[in-house]
């Protein structure tokens, strides 16, 4: 569980990662900057900093921070109501991110998972995104992604967003935040 | 009809505003940056520069670039065999624009419709977006943009773009380029 204070905290250090890559957000976008630890409680490692542009029913649009060698949990988007799964395309504005999805294992892969947490990154094939690169999901693809050692800022393209329905690897992952005061 | 040598200009003009907005693009993306004229031979006033990052069947995210003053002449999309048209976000990055959508017609507006064209100008209500500012148009709105003074670089975050479809409120418009050598 996040604090309030450790929010404050990775929201002004998510804004320097704004800056670098000359993202402008408005005053209410920077005062609500989403900070996610998935339940972990180890924001250094496992969390993501976010702001939602827009979420409707057809389509969503997030610029998210990743600190160095911060890392998004491996998880998938599953088909629901039978309604296939949330798309989406990572475009690296700034820094570098290292992706993973299914496919041939890479031999000397750049990230590493957090440590204890190795048994829920399941694949292991690397996509390196540098600023102008990108990359699309199918729906229902696991994925985890960690930023290099600058970190990173990545926008994402994609289908609605419905947090809750994503299926993490790591059974004590949850990603609907819970905030203490 | 646009020359090969006027694409090649254009192509080099939008790339400085791109860099003006600090936003990275491949060689690819740069030597394939989309020039429209919209069939009026009068790119100066009456066009727009992009480059299409990802459009599937579910989504589209395009970095659109107009020059001082430039516009995007009005029109809407509309439903395609029973499904909904295309939802645009545009999402102001760098420069000014000036978007007019239905509603109450503003009394001053900022933006002029190129000489000429003004009766395929229809709606009126101002909506002035500044970098950071964003609005969202549902299906088959009308709606126009203009650049300010400086030009202007913006995001658009959609579902899929099928640019024939589209419906001009100019009966001499054609969306789909034609390229003269
Ligand atoms: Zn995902
Ligand atoms: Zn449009």
């Amino acid at each position: 569980m996040l604090t309030s204070r450790q929010i404050a905290e990775a929201r002004q250090r998510a804004l320097e990662f704004y800056e670098k890559a000359h993202i402008v957000l408005t005053d209410e976008e920077k005062a609500n900057i989403e900070v996610a630890d998935f339940g972990l409680d180890d924001l250094e490692h496992s969390g993501l900093e976010l702001v939602v542009y827009v979420n409707t029913d057809r389509v969503c649009a997030k610029e998210m921070v990743l600190f160095p060698h911060q890392t998004c949990p491996e998880h998938r988007h599953p088909d629901i109501n039978g309604k296939p799964g949330k798309e989406e395309t990572f475009r690296c504005r700034w820094g570098k991110v290292y992706l993973y999805v299914p496919g041939e294992a890479t031999a000397h892969p750049k990230a590493k998972p957090p440590e204890g947490h190795e048994t829920y990154y399941t694949v292991w094939h690397e996509v390196e995104l540098n600023p102008g690169q990108q990359y699309t999901l199918l729906p229902d693809t696991l994925h985890w992604f960690q930023a290099g050692p600058e970190g990173a800022v990545i926008s994402e393209f994609s289908t609605t967003s419905m947090d809750e329905f994503d299926i993490f690897t790591d059974p004590d992952i949850n990603r609907i935040p819970q905030i203490v005061e």
